[in-house]
């Protein structure tokens, strides 16, 4: 019935989910939606829009081990896209946890009081457990996502790391719920998972790879 | 004060925004939270998320001119993001609404009783008005954007037009609303701007740019 991300899954320790239901959402911190009236080129117009966090967000290349690294976690938006049969409990069965696993960029929403390149070397230890200098960590370019109701900036970085940079294994703020699976992918796979559609990847995740073998692989 | 996409202003004419101001957002038709429960390994977890639609869009490579075709319009989200002080009405002086100008791919979303190829073509008359047959419109891949809160799907196209295929001067469906401005690249505009921040741009739209290099104009 679906692409269950089969390739993912060989290299992940699945995610057990389960009891999924719905419940009202008042006053969400995450979610606050407000609407915005203007005036464009003489036309009263109005638009909804939602409060957000900009981020940052990194390619890292272990250059000792000739891999990509990613990192793969559970994203309720997206298990819930995918399921057709709204009706609650879902029937985990059918729907398996699986569904919304991602394979994404290693990266970290900037409401820290701290500089964006402080912000992603912190995230490059917490998520996937490598300590790097900020002069190795450089900036890509910066975009817009979510340019219908969110609007928030993300910086891309790309950091070149080595085995003796590793300090833990990531996975993650757990105090925060975090679950996060570092994911390392050779040049190869990273070259096909452009295309794979079984697997749940982000633009920001495709360009930053895209990126990569335009600038760096394919130029050595 | 801004990088305000001169680049791209000396593209287009410029809309006038005016009489800025945020109002209470009840219920909205496109803003809609609702809180997700759930067990992960044991543990509980709750999400806010937020209802969404799937979207197309396309590169477009008009081979004729060889220009690579684009589409810029105002958006709130954006605009407001980059408002520091937001204090209201906003101060269209200090905050002109240029700050809101976005350089995009053509896109739709897919809300209709359509195929998705049918919704590209139907958005690609609309947007930057060429009739391309349906088979001319080929699938690059798909992916999820927004994995925090929407997690939605976007399938990602290319098409080659011709001078022929044009039939009308694009621009958006007024009755929506829209007031979209098409903006032809040349290929070498077209690499500088996936690294030029002053220009607000998406990361589909930046995978689309790598990819068509990489696939297209780079293996001529």
């Amino acid at each position: 019935m679906f692409a269950n991300a089969r390739w993912l899954l060989r290299k992940r320790i699945m995610d057990q989910i389960r009891d999924v239901r719905i419940v009202e959402c008042k006053e969400s911190v995450y979610v606050k939606p407000y609407r915005l009236e203007f005036t464009q080129n003489g036309r009263k117009r109005a638009w909804d829009l939602c409060k957000t966090h900009d981020s940052v967000a990194c390619v890292v290349y272990n250059s000792s081990r000739e891999k990509l690294l990613l990192v793969s976690q559970f994203r309720p938006a997206i298990y819930m896209n995918r399921i057709l049969e709204k009706t609650f409990p879902i029937d985990t069965t059918k729907y398996p946890g699986s569904l919304g696993l991602t394979l994404e960029l290693c990266a970290g929403i900037t409401d820290k009081d701290k500089s964006l390149e402080q912000t992603m070397q912190e995230e490059l230890e917490e998520e996937i457990g490598y300590k790097v200098p900020l002069d190795r960590i450089s900036k890509i370019t910066s975009y817009r996502s979510g340019v219908g109701t969110q609007g928030a900036c993300q910086t891309l970085y790309y950091a070149d790391v080595k085995d003796e940079d590793k300090v833990s294994t990531g996975g993650g703020n757990e105090s925060e719920g975090e679950m996060i699976q570092v994911i390392e992918l050779s040049t190869d796979e990273a070259r096909n998972v452009i295309f794979d559609e079984s697997v749940m990847r982000t633009p920001s995740m495709l360009f930053g790879l895209q990126w990569w073998f335009a600038h760096k692989f394919d130029k050595r």
